[in-house]
């Protein structure tokens, strides 16, 4: 028997086109080409004037030998510079290196030498960090000065030209060119990586635009939102948000810094529907909330990832008129590819519950085909029983396309058909994942695994505890033992490790309860993180 | 200068999946186990059953030999097995073919045959039509009775075993298999086509899967809509709807037959907010409401496409407390391709603009790349001035693979690498493109395509016609009708248009019988082509 549909029916330019998130921003211009399509300062853009925009650095950047297979790099906060950078970047066939402006020119040099960098866009305000970088670096690339008017403060330019006179060259017609395959690269995110250098993360178009997508139905987005910037789009493009901002035609708010007082003068004055942030952006809004007591009069929603919001937090958020969209993912996934998908029947719940089932980073994007925590070994799933931990693995088409120039990284992340991600977590019987920690995280005590976020968790419910990280102190008898580093609150300064260790006891099994308990501030990343290899150097000399 | 990006970034199982719509039930089915996903008459199935459901019977179906290549065909009213085929069937590898039943025996038996069924599902409702379709058809395919115990009028059962049984063969945790191309082909829908035999357009599962995203951003689908089937779902797969809402794991009302009492109360009982159908669904409902004097107190969200909703329709509307939103599109490209997105700004405009603006048929889908009114020949686009009339041409995603088995037709349609859709428009300035003209041989009646061609090629049978035309009459209720001018052979004067009408309905389905006939000379152009336009007009004035 032949298959009737075997033949006649091949891909044509009529009927096939290679995805891409690029497609958005021309439909929102032709659809809304008077909508602002962002807010700086007293600058403003609407989406035609915006689609111009990108079209004049595309056509500059291509008359400056930029192409396929070209990084241009950008170190920058959050100004238009760097959504336009998301559009004109791509669309010369290049691919777009944000750099974290929390890095030291050390790092920032590693990135630039590795990504082969032809042309860098810099923000005034992070001169000397790049100045120090591109010293390091032996292929110059062409640096280009972002010299942003909101930004007062020093900082020298670096470049040959300013980037307001670099897209005057470039033409707002452009014609520029679609991917030819949508598996060709978009942008490149370094991850700060726990050992070694850097891992170079690259996205696809087909991922960027189905993200877009996935962003959408993860958070019931609106058409039209006022979006703020509250979270860095050096972190994985800003969760594609660059992207899936247009494909809803919405306003972009840019935002240099956070900081409660600002936040509130712009959520007011442009009535803001939606932001992305760290915990550290939500405490920030909650702290600045109570010092100046107040309420959104319009629903917020807030997207949160990379820790679960505690109750507290949920509390406070409900009480200034804010819902949480709690979100898991990496850099290696787009961004957030998990959600924490709620049920209606579970406003009913009381706040201890609610706050239970809000902390769990839940189930898959829509556009993330597989989920599961599972043996890191043997890839078995655990049982759905949210008690055995395995690692968190995922698969599908908003995962990378792998590290650049690191096949042997690569292919240990993909080992077995899946994506590694080295988080620890256990599944709930209704199918919701929920973190338990990093597996470098993990102290492993007497042949016994024992969770340090769970750990903290149980410190954080004492009072004088202000800041905690549970680590693991290298032990003979034992191989490892959990070792604490505080940081107390005012006032709390008479607690003692004893103090703190009984706390411990009447809540943990013998096994969990730490050995060791030092009192200080605690060392912190770039991005806000705990530094915990430094807290494990430091328990490892004790 | 070596590209970076070529190597090492390779395809594989972790980072790439085929797209396919098959995905967002399992996804809704784990996220929302005791959601409910379809109610029917006093049955219901939450999203774990219907899930099982569906495993099942493409476990039964895989098991009677149905895989890769193989056609099932489907002549059902929007009833749970009709959802459960949009599954079932492509899960084994299959082709979905949904048939209209309102169709004659013939049309049926050319689908049947020309598709190669090997399966069939049947409503009992249909089985005369199905009967007699069957015996005209040279190889059998295998039958399957759907005997809805909501449907209790007459109709025997045709065929080997009843649908209920057939899909307890099947195991509920069949491990059915995704596509291993995202080009596969997951339906085939007959268009009635202007000339000659309906074409077989076949859908892909990326398109599909697209499609499903795009429904959710043009209406800005929440999670949980409850979605009531008031559009028939053998029409381009019901817009690609059952896939549609298991994307956002949404509840199925289904429903029989538009009935406007019956509609109030499903809206009534189970809190419907959305709905699809052509402008016939929404005169029922206006009539309904002003006889039952009524208004929906929850906001209804209606998707009309086919023609235009009048000013009339949309007050009629708004005081129900309906939104419209106007969409477009074929067959060819999944359903609703382009949209009347709204601008918030026109909310303010008195009802008349109002209705002008909603009139337009708009602009792309988000998931359709290419949109444009050209000229038929040299596909250069007409300036957007809102006077100048072209064709409308699509291309992207949401574009059809093509005819099954119809190289000619197909190639015909993509030809200069845009769809042709044989429907004239102009382009306003807004770039919002506003339907002037269905191609010009199409009547359509209660939203379903009637080929003039086809119901003159009919009454040519008939010894008394010399000369026929058959055009649209505009119709409240309908929409449009089919409406015959007639010249009667010399001799035949006696015949009436009841004689015509009688003889249309021996051989034509009943919705394409003419309802209008006019006796007299045809008008004709000085080449000797009939003049339909100004036929059009004199029916308008009947």
């Amino acid at each position: 028997m032949t298959n009737p549909y075997a033949v006649g029916l091949e891909q044509n330019p009529a009927n096939y086109e290679p995805l891409s998130p690029l497609s958005f921003l021309p439909r929102a211009a032709r659809t809304h080409p008077n909508r602002i399509a962002w807010i700086h300062g007293d600058r403003q853009a609407t989406y035609a004037e915006y689609y111009q925009r990108c079209r004049r650095l595309a056509s500059a950047l291509q008359a400056h030998g930029i192409g396929r297979g070209d990084t241009v790099s950008i170190m920058a906060a959050n100004v238009p510079a760097m959504l336009e950078a998301h559009y004109g970047v791509p669309m010369t066939g290049a691919v777009l290196n944000t750099l974290n402006f929390r890095l030291d020119a050390s790092s920032i040099g590693f990135m630039l030498e590795h990504a082969e960098t032809k042309i860098l866009l810099t923000d005034r305000e992070f001169a000397p960090t790049i100045a120090a970088a591109l010293a390091k670096v032996t292929r110059k690339p062409l640096v280009i000065d972002i010299d942003d008017p909101v930004y007062t403060g020093p900082g020298d330019r670096l470049g040959v030209i300013e980037y307001e006179e670099f897209i005057q060259q470039g033409d707002p017609d452009f014609a520029w060119q679609r991917p030819t395959d949508e598996w060709d690269p978009i942008s490149l995110n370094y991850t700060s990586g726990t050992t070694g250098n850097p891992k170079g993360v690259v996205f696809h178009h087909r991922g960027a635009y189905l993200q877009g997508m996935g962003n959408v139905l993860a958070w019931n987005l609106p058409n039209g939102p006022v979006y703020l910037w509250t979270l860095p789009m050096f972190h994985c493009n800003g969760w594609c948000f660059p992207w899936t901002i247009s494909a809803v035609s919405g306003t972009h708010i840019c935002l240099r810094r956070v900081d409660a007082t600002k936040i509130f003068e712009l959520i007011d004055a442009y009535g803001v529907t939606h932001l992305c942030g760290a915990p550290i952006v939500l405490s920030t809004l909650i702290n600045g909330a109570q010092r100046e007591n107040r309420r959104f009069e319009r629903r917020l929603q807030i997207m949160t990832a990379a820790s679960a919001p505690p109750s507290s937090t949920i509390a406070a958020m409900e009480a200034l008129n804010v819902q949480i969209c709690h979100a898991y993912g990496l850099t290696e996934t787009y961004g957030p590819a998990t959600l924490c998908e709620w049920h209606d029947e579970w406003d009913a719940l009381p706040l201890d519950e609610r706050a239970v089932l809000k902390s769990r980073q839940g189930v898959p994007y829509s556009v993330l085909e597989g989920l599961m925590v599972a043996d890191p070994e043997t890839l078995e799933p655990v049982p759905a029983d949210g008690q055995t931990l395995g690692e968190v693995f995922f698969r599908g088409n908003i995962v990378m396309k792998g590290y650049l120039k690191n096949i042997k990284a690569t292919e240990e992340s993909f080992r077995g058909g899946w994506f590694h991600s080295g988080d620890l977590a256990v599944m709930h019987p209704n199918h919701y994942i929920e973190l338990k920690d990093r597996s470098k995280d993990i102290i492993i005590s007497g042949g016994e695994n024992i969770s340090s976020l769970e750990v903290e968790e149980i410190l954080y419910r004492h009072p004088a505890v202000a800041d905690v990280a549970c680590v693991a102190r290298p032990d003979e008898k034992w191989g490892e033992t959990p070792c604490l580093f505080v940081d107390l609150r005012a006032g709390h300064e008479h607690v003692t490790p004893d103090d703190l260790i009984s706390h411990c006891r009447q809540h943990l099994a013998g096994f969990k309860v730490p050995k060791t308990v030092v009192f200080g501030p605690l060392p912190r990343t770039s991005t806000g993180k705990i530094q915990k290899f430094v807290l494990r150097d430091r328990a490892a000399k004790l």
